[in-house]
């Protein structure tokens, strides 16, 4: 390498480290998985669909829900009265990450399909068998999973397949922040764009880089940071922030504690409440906690509603959705006479 | 009253007892709540969010579940891992009955809303007041209630008013039977006309009667019948028919003991299980019962078969939907910090 080279290198780096992306409009499609229509379709069928949870009242879109900001606003999850562990993340952009759930315990969206139909705090089926079952048991199922896949089989791979396609569907481009950053400066108020230069210079933009502000999309375990980075704080007991391990609980590996997936910022002000455990109520707090436990600042309430005002600028637009029509079944319901039981 | 006019009424009387009617594409609409588009809007809004539910997962989809038949496909409703008394009706076409509930408690959508957001087996809301708050606390409902109504307001009435809108439109034409009696001949199998003319001979229609199958609409109590009408079969106690006492639970008029209201026949084949246990697992089972318990005929397994298909053929169309968007909060959750609760 040349001595100019390098020089240039040294110089561009600090660039390169607030380099602002606008969303892409597709995310990265495994070669494993391309995306087809009539994949696409049948995914959404089955996110739509409650009838793959024991009781046939819980869909993906019950915690995942697309006609929200892709979650549910609780602190934690429930399914049919069981409370979760954790915060629901929001499945829009989701895409654009390589660690799913706040462990980052599933690296695509095939895995991570694979947890939540048998979580018994989720959907709750016995097992994948019984899943299987309840498909194959619908007539318009078995046509669509035929359309979809070259062997035609429903199988937990196929299943999985086809949600994780349509959930990579699921991005919200053109917010205020992507119309600013591809030429259009009237996109952001004065206050946003001073809220932005904030974000990166006291270096929130670290951890959360990248056009989906979820850091690079690494394989194998993805983009998993410490949380709090800086124990100690009241904000630890206040609210209780340790008492979750983290990856630790998934990988039991000492250096793994209280090591979280970094979530996007994208659409953040429609996912109250925050953190993995869902404590915190408002984005304000949340600033100002992430500040102090990553970054040792304190910042001014002034200077929290400048990042603030910077984090509405991420929200963007939800494409219109028509209302998958289920798959029925003619004069007896698949959750009857169920082996696996709806009671 | 002329002789000849009276002679007229005798004959045609049998011929109407078995006049067969195709839906018609708009039901009744009370005077005193008009459909409106903003109203629909905000109907269908409401009619998807969960978060006028306690725990805010559970929406009115969630059991009148508008992508499959209008119901759940469950024996009885469970909400939150409770279970509930009764099967679900569907909510498709029931703008066509007077008689809502399986006891015929309420006379009208706007009524029945008041019952369902604060039933504790279903939505959960502590009281209305709770519903009036968390819908306050959203900026865009404030909007979309000015928007709806002339005092602008978000009150229990406009609540349920604007939900019934969206109710109303909740109609499947265009069935097989529709385009039948239409003129298409053609519409039908020669089974399903069998069955239809069977259906009529055997008495079926004289309860399950007019468009809608549901009998006519009636001011007041709504069009009520004994269900099992001739108690003492076997089928009482392998279905456990006579459990619940039905309207009497309501008004503990002896008179009415085993008193329901008769549901709709159209997209049946959509709705299983059946009757208001849901311990009738197919329609065919159904049709075996009915005619035993209510006309004291025993059906050969051939009649049965014909007088099922023809009830195939009242399975209408379904009208595409799209999704809601449903209003959003900024940077804080409605059910975060709610003094109702949402653990």
């Amino acid at each position: 390498m040349k001595y100019y080279t390098v020089l240039i290198l040294l110089f561009t780096l600090p660039v390169m480290a607030v380099q602002w992306e606008a969303l892409p409009t597709t995310p990265p499609i495994p070669t494993t998985n391309p995306q087809t229509e009539a994949k696409i379709e049948l995914g959404k069928t089955l996110f739509f669909d409650p009838r793959i949870s024991r009781t046939g009242t819980i869909s993906c879109n019950s915690c995942h829900n697309i006609l929200l900001g892709g979650d549910d606003g609780r602190s934690v999850s429930i399914a049919d009265g069981k409370l979760g562990k954790r915060n629901t993340p929001t499945i829009w952009n989701s895409a654009f990450i390589s660690a799913l759930f706040w462990d980052g315990k599933a690296n695509s969206f095939e895995e991570h399909a694979k947890y939540s139909l048998v979580d018994s705090t989720k959907m709750d089926m016995v097992n994948w068998q019984s899943v299987i079952d309840r498909l194959q048991a619908i007539p318009g199922y078995r046509t669509m999973f035929v359309a979809s896949f070259t062997n035609g089989k429903i199988t937990v791979n196929n299943i999985a397949k086809a949600i994780a396609t349509y959930e990579r569907t699921l991005i919200t481009p053109n917010s205020p922040y992507d119309r600013y950053v591809i030429g259009d400066k009237k996109a952001l108020t004065e206050q946003q764009i001073i809220g932005m230069k904030l974000f990166a210079k006291i270096g929130c933009s670290s951890c959360h880089s990248k056009p989906n502000f979820s850091g690079p999309q690494l394989l194998g375990e993805g983009w998993l940071k410490k949380f709090p980075k800086i124990i100690g704080s009241d904000y630890d007991t206040q609210y209780n922030l340790l008492a979750d391990t983290g990856r630790y609980q998934f990988t039991n590996r000492e250096s793994d504690k209280h090591l979280w997936r970094v979530p996007t910022l994208r659409n953040i002000t429609l996912t109250a409440p925050y953190f993995h455990n869902g404590s915190v109520a408002t984005l304000t707090e949340a600033v100002l906690i992430m500040a102090k436990t990553q970054l040792e600042i304190e910042l001014t309430p002034n200077q929290v509603q400048n990042i603030v005002a910077f984090l509405n600028s991420l929200t963007g637009e939800f494409p219109e959705q028509t209302m998958p029509s289920l798959p029925k079944v003619l004069g007896i319901s698949v959750l009857t006479n169920d082996i696996y039981g709806n009671k």
